[in-house]
């Protein structure tokens, strides 16, 4: 068994509500992270008279550059890669010492809870947010890491079956933000419903109003060809990735269903 | 055919990359709001030394208490109720007057899109963004009607079929977040990869890269009774969710995966 390394709890992380459900550990976090293909960051807008946060959608993972065999229970910087409008390369840009304040969201819905009461329903979810300073990746060498390191996380094993490396222009129109975490937490729901004791003393209730769980995940259907390339059958790395993906949403989905971790 | 409504094209909410997949149109933006189970909302702490904007999920759906007939071409509000933070909603009180400058996100993956080369990957998705105003709503009718329209967003016509209404004490500790819309903008992609001349035009990349679409959507599972309820059989309203979501989700990332719209 290793450490478990847990982010620091101050004001601005702390769960307040349900802290139950709360977690600080890396491991936990940065895996809820990993396995949300879509993330999504939020940061302040360069006009101070805008009160709205931006947000947008990115494709992200965890991992360290300076030490590549980092596992998710160590430290870990986040590497962003997608849609970055040029507003927020811009003000990454402009904060060239400190980088730009960013918060990372990843959610997850792995169930619908079904009480007595509306009061009571809640969805059997996990949830992580990330706070850090992001920053333009500048070095070429920990660019093309960071780009094969996302490239492998859409579908593991992507990289080594594409055109690569990246030519000279495509590597000068990317752009990799690199995010130094300060700080984080998360939050993870499971199990079946709980209702108060004023329902569920309530034997009319009971007979007529249907409670459990509806089990939700994300299901990865057979691969569609399309675009340019000729091979015919599905490759094994495209095969794998959808049956692992499935097996494991699956799974998580309907044992969150039932068992309270 | 109705009116066309779209949200007013400013600095702030102009999609400047890929603007062929950005979309204004009211419809499709409270749409994908309205589908996606769990929001991420964002505002600003209200310590203005913290750089880092606050994210939470939360529940929600698009709303007009004022014209409940709206359809989802109106201007609607946003109806939040779920794991506001006692700081969010300390946060709203503060300002009674203009409310909580709030970004609402949504975003849905339909499927990765596997191309020739890393750069040309991409994924299918939809993508709506809101920026509004929010206030406690104080009014108990209107408080009782926006628990009824969230209810019955998670799961069609659940309002009827548990313990309603909710009691004094939760209608008390029950809050619910109006957010007036102020503007929103969307994105959307779908079709198959696409690449660039340069590559396909290698006959052996052809030859050997695998391209095309693995559909993405969020399946339900048989429903696991839980809970204090007694209700044996899944009941009607329950399975009709679980079949609608499912026609409707496999469908649409499946066509998506071979026809840009």
């Amino acid at each position: 068994m290793g450490r478990t390394l847990v982010y620091p709890r101050v004001q601005k992380n702390t769960v307040h509500r349900k802290d139950d459900r709360a977690t600080y550990d890396l491991h936990t976090i940065h895996s809820i992270i990993n396995e949300t293909p879509v993330l999504l960051i939020s940061f302040n807008s360069s006009d101070p008279e805008d009160p709205f946060p931006t947000i947008l959608p990115m494709i992200g993972t965890m991992g360290s550059f300076a030490y590549p065999s980092a596992d998710l229970n160590d430290p870990l910087e986040c590497y962003l890669h997608g849609y970055v409008s040029s507003g927020c390369m811009k003000q990454a840009r402009a904060h060239p010492e400190s980088g730009l304040a960013i918060t990372i969201a990843a959610t997850k819905v792995d169930g619908i809870v079904l009480s007595l009461t509306p009061n009571s329903h809640s969805y059997n979810y996990r949830s992580a947010v990330l706070f850090g300073y992001g920053s333009l990746v500048e070095d070429a060498e920990e660019k093309l890491w960071a780009m094969q390191l996302v490239t492998n996380s859409v579908l593991p094993g992507r990289w080594d079956h594409t055109r690569t490396p990246p030519d000279k222009a495509e590597m000068a129109s990317t752009t990799i933000l690199k995010v130094k975490i300060v700080n984080g937490s998360g939050k993870i729901r499971t199990g079946g419903p709980g209702d108060e004791k004023k329902d569920t003393e309530r034997e009319d209730l009971l007979q007529r109003v249907w409670t459990g769980v509806v089990p939700m995940w994300e299901t990865a259907g057979e691969p569609v060809a399309g675009g340019d390339g000729r091979v015919e059958d599905v490759p094994e790395h495209v095969r794998a990735f959808r049956d692992d993906t499935n097996k494991v949403n699956e799974k998580y989905a309907k044992t969150a269903a039932v068992e309270k971790t």
